[in-house]
This record gives structure tokens, C-alpha cells and sequence, in this order.
């Protein structure tokens, strides 16, 4: 085969080392050794012209794994989603802590080109050897696939006597434990983590192809602790996206953040070297959310009481106060019956920045169904996601707010809750984490 | 409001039944009594011009509900599933079941045309009444959606000494309790059924939106037993779709039935009058089986090993035997090595026709991902799903001779059974089962 670095490629098959586990981890590692570093020029130059597309749509969109920021936090947010959180696993040094940020960053920056995780990817390595790859993204376009990587509380702490990595000097003061909110359900196996990584894509074949891959090459240095898929974004990131709904069927997200807001971004998205971790600049806070919604009593609600809790009509989604969606809610006005037009117990008014000290979030949450319990319930919900500068100043206040009063808490159960660090994007040819680890 | 039957009519308010359970059943029964027959009419014009959708892709698909055939079978397969399995609820009488068939049937010739469950749908009723319809599928189209509908076996059992709606002598002997086969690990709670739906649609929100409303009308009548989301088709069942990979990364389905082989249709997958049960005439019996995969260790098995337990290339899906894709396999040919080039205990010989009298299978399986089991495997698979016109000629047989043989076998394990007999469409503005209960 010729010199292109394209996912079908056979050259180079000779240097593979054997099958085992630790061969597929030692490819990988040579693929960073002489890799990340060294092939980062090839990453940049096969992304224009080689994919692992048979016929990808000229449409496809394809996102930058490299830059000052991560993809996946503003980017228009796609349809569907595979979140993953995990552990590293007992034993595993800093370094190899490390080698294993390389070997992902390598892999996501081909993935998200709509490559194979490494040039011989699924089907041109030895017959004797497992594939790269699993190939179940073959022919498939990249379908707009972020990969964004983030680290946990965890990573920093010293809660059993030791300084796991060596960083818990480096431990931004933004990255807290989250506060017990009120009605908190928490699953322990549904919660927190050492690592995540939020794999958005168009096509949920690719998002479960990412995550199933990384989880591969993290083998014997960390292991999957949970994850979610969520078959439909419920909030928009851009301004050219219509507001999805989420399975309470209302318009969710309206008032977001939009990646064109760059004044609400700078102010509220990404963190600043002057916000005390300087390896954090340009880098953002993660939380995650698992809530379920007892969808049933729901549907059983009055559309008045469904449109009171949330404080906006079902089908513009404009609020109780008048006017259409996009309209800003008057939470003065009032009722034609008498008292608030937009109770002030409703979820719109405890969440919104008018109530909260201008805090702002930038939503990115999908909806999720996990099949059904034994009831014959569905176990359905939001698997909320959201993105800020500092959680102490938004996210916590406004849950606060939300866990204390908010009528929709009579729907809600919250079973899963994370957070994590993203830090900015890897330079040219780098790596996620390369500000801390330096 | 105007004389149209669209989503967001608000006409009609007036004549709703109060707030309560027993009050959506009222008012899908009553859409029903004055509907299914009555608004039969109105259903066929709407379709036509009125959807639910503020913005529909001209280029949606929409099939439809009404015909000599359920949607949902030869349908180019839909890349996303939402299947379900319900119980019929002690003491619903036959009465009942039949309302309940009608009401389904009613809902899915909307859902199925773009539109909300009921003319009033998600936001058009009293505001003092929970909304008709859950709502997330506001502003969506058809998005191709099919809904299709089945009855399990315990639907006509006597095996309680009861014959519980009187349907023991309409059982079609076609419509057997599967056997146990070799290596079966079924969890009950995700096997069997009195009645399945089977949603696909190429928007997992409209699918996800089909059932839980469907589960909805059920209520008090039949409840979820069991439910699946898949991901991605597996299959193809038309010429024009390209041929989709599994979990296993390989192509699936390249040698399946499809919509354009009338004559395998028509031997294979549509019972007749003559096949013993007139009813099923033009219908078809579904078996569903979930297949949890062991990717971990699949993703450990060399690139030769894996091809020797498909039988086909991972590349191209062409047949060991050589050629390209939709080549026939050669079992005579040789390997260069000697030996067969196709291992006679691989996965595409033991399934072959030619291995099996002739007897074929439209598969229209998924891929399905259920997050992670607690060593953090991903609990992932292929939900199988096939139509054929006697399983005891056709999916039995192919059954039993992988569950004796397939090298697939040490990378897979069944843990979910069910059977269906699905009735032939309804007739224009009539219901799914009537050829059943007249």
C-alpha cells in the first residue's frame, strides 16, 4: 500500500508486536511513542484526505480534536451520545497514567477524522493479531464525533493516604466534591469517577465505536466505572439549532448558552489562568446528572400543572408571562386570575440567571430510556450535562435552588451525579492533560 | 380552531372525559368507538396533509399503517428500534383486549402519519386535563416510523386451566413455544410476552415516543413486561441499503432476504390462508432473541480467528471462498493451506440456506449497548430479530444447528427468547388482530 496514513493501510503491519493484551497495548503505546508526537503530522494531513468512510456523506461534519479548547463543549451539540466514566485501576503508575492520556488523545484525534484508532485500524494488521480496531465504524463517516476527556475529584485525592498521582497540589479549587443536594438518590455505580470521556456524535454507532474503543486501549490501566448512552440532545449550543424536547415533552434548553453568547461563554464556560489553577485555562467544569423522571405520574399530570411546574407553554414553549419562546420571561407579570403569571416555585424561575446571580449554565444533556423496571415503568429520564467556569458560583447554587423548591422535584429522582475536570484542549499534535502533567 | 384533524386542533375539547387513568382510557376508547371505524375517514385525510411536525423533512419516510401487510417487516429497516413486550393485566377480559387492540391501532395510524396519539395530541386539549399525547415528538416527523404489533404464545394458553380470551382453538400451530436450545442463559424478564410492539424509525426519539405513548393507552389493560432499545440496524431488507455491521465489526445481513426477492418473500416470510391458521393469512411470526456478545474477549481473538468464525472477510464481507461481497459462498472450496476456505462450523455456513433445506430468515435485528455490567464490560449485543413463515421449517432449525455448532458461540450467549405471531395489516380504518377475534 502507498504512504497515506488512511485506516485501510497495511504497511507498518511488521513492527506490530503479538496478540496479546499487553500487545494491543504495546502497539498502542508505539503508536505514541514514535506516535502522538511523532504522527501528529500525519494526523493533521491524513484528516483531509483519508477517512474510513467508504461513502461518508459530504455533509458529515467533522470537529477539531486539537486546539485551545476541547471539542464537544460548544459544539453544536449532536443527536445522541455515549458517556463514559472510569477508574484507573490499581497499580497504574503516573506514568503510565500518562501514556494512557497519549493514547487516547492519539486515538480520539483519529477517531474524530473518522479514522480507525491506528493506521492499521480494523482490517489491515496481521491475520494474526486482534485487530486495532473493532471495525464496527467501518463505513461510516465521523458524523460530527467529539471526543472531550476530564478528570475527577478522585484523580486528586489523598482520601486513602496517598497521593495517587502526585497531583493533589494541582488540584483546581473549582474541582469540588459535590455538595448532598436535597432528594439526592444517589447510585454509587452510577456516580463520580477518576476519568470520563463524553463521546457526541450525528450517528450513535460512531459515539458507541469511540467509547468502546478508548475503553479497549485503556485496558489494564483503567476500566469503565459507568456509562450512559442518550439517543436525543435536549438542549441546542448553537443558535442555527431548533430546541429539541425532552421526554417531558417540553422544549428544554431555550435559554442555554449558545456557543455564539461570547461574552455569556468567556464569562461562564472557560476557565481563566487568573481562576487559581493555571493548568486549567481554557479548560471548563463537567457535570453530570442522572434523573430519572417517573414519567408516569407526569403524564398523568393536568397540562396546566405540567405547563406551572415548568413555567412555559408545551407546545411554543414561551413562558407563563407571554410572548414566544425566545421571549424573555417577565417573572413580575401577573396571572389573569391574580398572583405571578410564572410561579415562582416553577423550574424556568429557580434556574434562571435572573434568580441565581447571573449564573449561567451551557446545557448539554440527552435523553435517555435504560429499557423498563420491574414494574413495567420505563426507565427513562434526562441525563443532564453541563459545562462551567466554576461550579461553586453556578452549578451548586442553582441546584441548591432547584433540589430546595423546585415543583418539578415531585417528577425527578436524581440517581447518578459526577463532575470533572476538562481541561483545554491538547496543542497540535499533543495531549489531553499536557498542562497538568508538565 | 378549523375543521382539520391536525395535532394542535383544539376542537373536540369539549366532548373530553375528565382527568383521570380511567380518563385517557375514555378518550382513546371513545376516538376508538366513534373512531377507529368512525375517524377511520379522517385518519386517511390527514395523513395526507396535516402532521405533527412544525418543520418535516419532505424527504421523511412515511409508511403506512393500513394494508395486506403489517409495516415494519420487508420496510427498508429503520436505523433505530424501540421494541417492547407487555403482559395482558389480570382480569382484563377479551372485551378489553380487543378495545385495546383497536386503540393501538388507532394511535400507531397517526403516530406512524406524523401526528399525535389523538386529535388533540400533546397541547390541543383542556388544560385541565393531562394532554392526550406525551409530546416529545412535537415538531418531528414521521421520522419512517412503523409500528408493529404481535401476540405471544400465552395470549391463547390454557396452561392456568383458563382459556383466557378464548383463543386456545385459534392458535396457529406455527406459533410453537420455542424450545430450549444448547447454551441458552434466558433471563426470564427479558424473554416472552402476550403482545409485542416493534417500533423503528430512523429518529430513536419518534420510536422511543411510539412506545411510551402505546404504553400509555395500554395502561390498566396490558403493562411493559420487557423492552429494548437497538442502535443500529444489522440488516438490510432492501437492495438500495448498504449492508451495516455488527458489534463484532463485521457486515450483517449481506445475504438476507430482501424486500425485492418476491419469491423468498413469499415462500419465507408471509404465511397463507393454506399454512393452518386463516387469521395469520398475509402475517408473519417475529422471533426475537437477545444475544449479549463478549466483545472483550472478541476484540482479543486474532484478525484470522475472527474471520474463520464468520466465514467471511471483516474488510469486505466477502466469503472466505473469495469473491466480494454478495458472492455466494463456496463451502467446496479449498484453502490454500488445504482444508475448507470456509470452516463448515463457521457462522455464515451453519446459517446458509444450503445447509438448511433452503429454509430462510428476514433478519431485521440491532445493535443494542445497556451500558456496562459491574466488571466493566459493556453489555453489549445484537438484539436478533427475524420474521419467517414457520419457524419450525425456518428459524428453529438454523437455531438449533448454531446452538450445536457455531464457532460463534464461545463470543455470544442468548439471554433473551420470544415468539410472535404477527396478524396481517389492518384493513383500511380497521385494527391489527381483527381477522383474529372475529
Amino acid at each position: 500500500m502507498g504512504g497515506t496514513d488512511g485506516a485501510r493501510e497495511t504497511g507498518g503491519a511488521a513492527e506490530r508486536p503479538g496478540l496479546s493484551r499487553r500487545g494491543l497495548l504495546g502497539l498502542v503505546g508505539t503508536g505514541v511513542g514514535a506516535g502522538v508526537l511523532g504522527l501528529g503530522v500525519g494526523i493533521g494531513a491524513d484528516r483531509a484526505v483519508v477517512a474510513h468512510t467508504a461513502g461518508g456523506s459530504g455533509a458529515a461534519a467533522t470537529y477539531p480534536f486539537f486546539g485551545p479548547h476541547q471539542s464537544g463543549v460548544t459544539t453544536a451539540a449532536q443527536d445522541r451520545l455515549h458517556f463514559a466514566a472510569f477508574d484507573v485501576s490499581d497499580g497504574t503508575t503516573r506514568a503510565e497514567l500518562v501514556e494512557l492520556l497519549k493514547d487516547w488523545s492519539y486515538a480520539a484525534s483519529r477517531l474524530t477524522a473518522g479514522l480507525d484508532v491506528s493506521p492499521t485500524g480494523a482490517t489491515g494488521g496481521s491475520l494474526a493479531a486482534p485487530p486495532d480496531d473493532t471495525g464496527e465504524a467501518l463505513g461510516l463517516p465521523a458524523a460530527g464525533l467529539t471526543v472531550t476527556i476530564g478528570f475527577g475529584p478522585t484523580l486528586f485525592s489523598t482520601a486513602t493516604g496517598v497521593d495517587r498521582f502526585g497531583l493533589a497540589s494541582r488540584r483546581p479549587a473549582a474541582l469540588i466534591d459535590l455538595p448532598h443536594f436535597s432528594g439526592d438518590q444517589l447510585i454509587e455505580a452510577a456516580s463520580s469517577g477518576d476519568l470520563c470521556v463524553q463521546a457526541c456524535s450525528d450517528d450513535p454507532q460512531v459515539a458507541v465505536h469511540a467509547i468502546r474503543n478508548l475503553s479497549r486501549i485503556a485496558f489494564g490501566r483503567a476500566s469503565l466505572r459507568w456509562s450512559q448512552l442518550g439517543f436525543g440532545r435536549t438542549s441546542s449550543t448553537t443558535r442555527g439549532q431548533t430546541t429539541p424536547r425532552n421526554l417531558f415533552g417540553f422544549k428544554d434548553g431555550t435559554a442555554n448558552v449558545k456557543a455564539e453568547d461570547t461574552g455569556a461563554v468567556a464569562d461562564g464556560v472557560w476557565a481563566t489562568e487568573g481562576d487559581g489553577a493555571a493548568w486549567m485555562a481554557g479548560g471548563s467544569y463537567l457535570v453530570a446528572r442522572k434523573i430519572r423522571m417517573t414519567i408516569e405520574t407526569w403524564d398523568r399530570a393536568s397540562l396546566a400543572e405540567q405547563q406551572t411546574v415548568v413555567g412555559r407553554d408545551k407546545g411554543e414553549g414561551a413562558p407563563l408571562s407571554g410572548g414566544s419562546e425566545f421571549t424573555a420571561p417577565d417573572f413580575a407579570a401577573a396571572a389573569s386570575t391574580g398572583g405571578p403569571a410564572i410561579a415562582p416555585d416553577s423550574h424556568v424561575a429557580l434556574a434562571h440567571p435572573q434568580n441565581n446571580d447571573g449564573a449561567t449554565l451551557l446545557r448539554r444533556g440527552y435523553n435517555f430510556v435504560d429499557g423498563n423496571d420491574e414494574l413495567g415503568r420505563l426507565d427513562a429520564g434526562l441525563f443532564f450535562i453541563c459545562f462551567n467556569r466554576d461550579s461553586r458560583r453556578q452549578f451548586v447554587p442553582i441546584q441548591q435552588s432547584l433540589a430546595r423548591s423546585d415543583r418539578m422535584n415531585e417528577y425527578v429522582k436524581h440517581v447518578g451525579s459526577a463532575i470533572f475536570a476538562v481541561p483545554p484542549g491538547a496543542s497540535e499534535n499533543g495531549w489531553v492533560g499536557e498542562t497538568l502533567f508538565a
